[in-house]
C-alpha cells in the first residue's frame, strides 16, 4: 500500500531533489511534482528528469497533491505556506524537512490555518547544494524525526511515517521542543563551531591561507566539510532555533574555558581524562551505523 | 641512491608502524629495526612482520642505525633520547614525527648533546592507534615538515628530505616556531574543539547519550573522529605547544562570541557573510588534494 500517490516537493536543492529521486526509486508509480523559486533550478530539474512534472508556480505544484513536502530554508516556510494556501487540497498533508521544528510548526500553522501539518526532519545531508547534489540513497539508514502537533490525525502521522520508511529512513516521533534541543547539540552547534574555526584560520596574520590549506590534513579539513554547507539554510537554522543554540553554545564555551585553564596550568591528568572519555562515544556512533569504521572516513591514501 | 640503509624506529604505534611499513614498501633493502616500550606491542610487531628486527631495549635498537626516528608522544622525547644516548652511533641522524617542534628540538638537544638532530612532522594520521592501525600509504600525498636547527648539516637535511619523499610525502622546511603556530590552527585547535564538544554533548541532562549518537549524522559525527585520537599523544601536544594553542584558542573564543552575539540579536547578514566565506576554503582544500571531493567524505549511503 502506497502512503501517498501524488507528492509535491517545493524547493529542489540537495534535500528536495533527493526526496524526489528517492520517491521515484522506491515508489515509481507515485507522481512527483516539483517547484523551485529559481527559474534556472526548475530548468535544470526538467533536464535531470527526476520529477514527473515541474510546475512554474507553487500553487500549480500542489493543486492535486496528497502530500506536500516543503524543502526550503526554515526562514522561508511561512511565505511558502502562504504561496500554496489558496491551491492546497483540503485533504493534503503538509510536511517539511527543516532542521528546526518549533519555528516551522508555528510558521506553517499561521500560514495554513485548518491544514493537516506534520513537520519532519530527515537527519541526513552532505556539504553540497543544488539539484545536482541530491541522490536517491541519501536517507538510507538515517533517522527521520517527525514532530506532529498534539492534535494531528493518527492516520496522517502513520502515512508520513510509512513514506519515510519507504525512502529508507528509520522514523522517530518526538516533541518539537525536544527535537530542537537534541539537534542543537548534534547538528547546529557543530556547524556553528566549524564555521567559526574556519573563519578564525582565515583571519590569521602570521599563518597564510595557503599554509592552512596545505596542512589541513592534521584535523582542520574535518571542520571544513560542514563549514561548506549552504549559507542561507544555516543562517535560518540559527535564527530559528536561537534559544537552544545559545544554551548549547554557553555550555560549550564553559567547557572550552575549563580546558583552556587545564592547558595553561599544565593539568595533564584532566586533559587525558577528557580525551579518553570521548573515544567511547566515537565507538558507539560507528557501532550504531551512523558513521563508517573505515579509518579516516575511508579517505584514499 | 638510498638515503639511509639501517633505520631504527622507536615507538611502534599508528605512525611508527606506518613508517616501518612504508620503508619496507618503498626501499625493501633498507634494514628496519623497531622498538616499543610495551612488551605486548613488540610481540605483536614480531607477528605482523613489518620490521626486520624487533629489539628488546632502546639501546640495542639504535646500535648500528644511520637514521633513528622517534615515534613517541612529544612528552616522552627527552627520556627516549636519554635511553638511546649511550648506544647511538656518532654519525646517526636522529629525527622524530612529533606534532610540536620547538619542545622536541629542545628536549632532544638536551638529551643528546653533539648528535645530529633534525626534527620532522609528517602531517598525516587517522583516529586509530597501535601497530595494527598503521599502513604503508599513510604518507602518500601528505606534507612532511622538517624543522632543522640553524646549524644542521645540509647533507643530513637533504638525506631526511629524500627519505620522506621516498615514503610518498611532499617535504617542506620551516622554522620550528612557525611550525608550531601553523599546526596550532590546522591541527591542535581542531582537536581541542572536537574533544570539547564531544564532552559537552556527553554531559547534557536533557538530551541522552543515545540521542546524541542516533542523530550524529547532522554534523556531530565529523567531530567524533578526531576526538577518538590517542589521548596521551594529544595531552602531550597541548602541554608542549601551550603558547601557540592558547593564542589560537583566544582568537577562536572571540570569534565565537561575536557569532553568538549575531545570533542573539538576529543579525542574519553577518551570519550569512561568514558562512559564505568559509565555503571557498573547503574548495581549495579539495583542489589541492588534501581531502576527497566525494560527498560526505565518500561515506556510504
Amino acid at each position: 500500500m502506497l502512503p501517498f500517490s501524488r507528492v509535491s516537493i517545493i524547493g529542489l536543492g540537495l534535500i528536495g531533489s533527493s526526496v524526489a529521486r528517492a520517491v521515484k526509486a522506491a515508489m515509481p508509480s507515485v507522481r512527483v511534482t516539483g517547484y523551485d523559486a529559481e527559474a534556472h533550478v526548475r530548468e535544470r530539474v526538467r533536464d535531470l528528469g527526476f520529477c514527473d512534472d515541474v510546475a512554474d508556480t507553487p500553487g500549480t505544484a500542489v493543486i492535486d497533491a496528497d502530500l506536500v513536502v516543503l524543502c526550503v530554508p526554515v526562514g522561508a516556510m511561512g511565505s511558502v505556506g502562504e504561496a500554496i494556501r489558496d491551491d492546497l487540497p483540503a485533504e493534503a498533508i503538509v510536511s517539511d524537512v527543516g532542521s528546526s521544528k518549533q519555528s516551522v510548526a508555528e510558521a506553517l500553522a499561521a500560514a495554513l490555518p485548518g491544514a493537516t501539518i506534520i513537520p519532519a526532519h530527515p537527519v541526513a545531508g552532505t556539504e553540497n547544494s543544488g539539484p545536482d547534489a541530491g541522490f536517491a540513497t541519501l536517507f538510507q539508514g538515517r533517522w527521520c524525526i517527525l514532530t506532529p502537533p498534539a492534535d494531528a490525525p493518527e492516520a496522517a502521522v502513520e502515512a508520513l511515517q510509512t513514506f519515510w520508511q519507504r525512502l529508507g529512513a528509520d522514523v522517530e516521533i518526538m516533541d518539537a521542543r525536544h527535537h530542537d534541543l537534541v539537534l542543537a547539540v548534534t547538528s547546529h552547534l557543530p556547524h556553528l563551531i566549524a564555521y567559526t574555526i574556519v573563519g578564525t584560520a582565515d583571519d590569521l596574520e602570521e599563518v597564510t591561507q595557503s599554509e592552512v590549506i596545505k596542512y589541513s590534513a592534521g584535523g582542520f579539513r574535518d571542520f571544513t566539510r560542514i563549514a561548506a554547507s549552504d549559507p542561507v539554510m544555516w543562517r535560518d537554522v540559527f535564527l530559528n532555533n536561537k534559544d537552544a543554540v545559545l544554551e548549547m553554545l554557553q555550555r560549550f564555551s564553559e567547557d572550552l574555558t575549563a580546558l583552556q585553564r587545564a592547558i595553561r596550568y599544565s593539568k595533564g591528568d584532566e586533559l587525558e581524562a577528557l580525551f579518553s572519555r570521548t573515544r567511547a562515544i566515537r565507538r558507539s556512533i560507528v557501532e550504531q551505523g551512523q558513521d563508517d569504521d573505515a579509518p579516516d572516513f575511508g579517505r584514499k591514501h
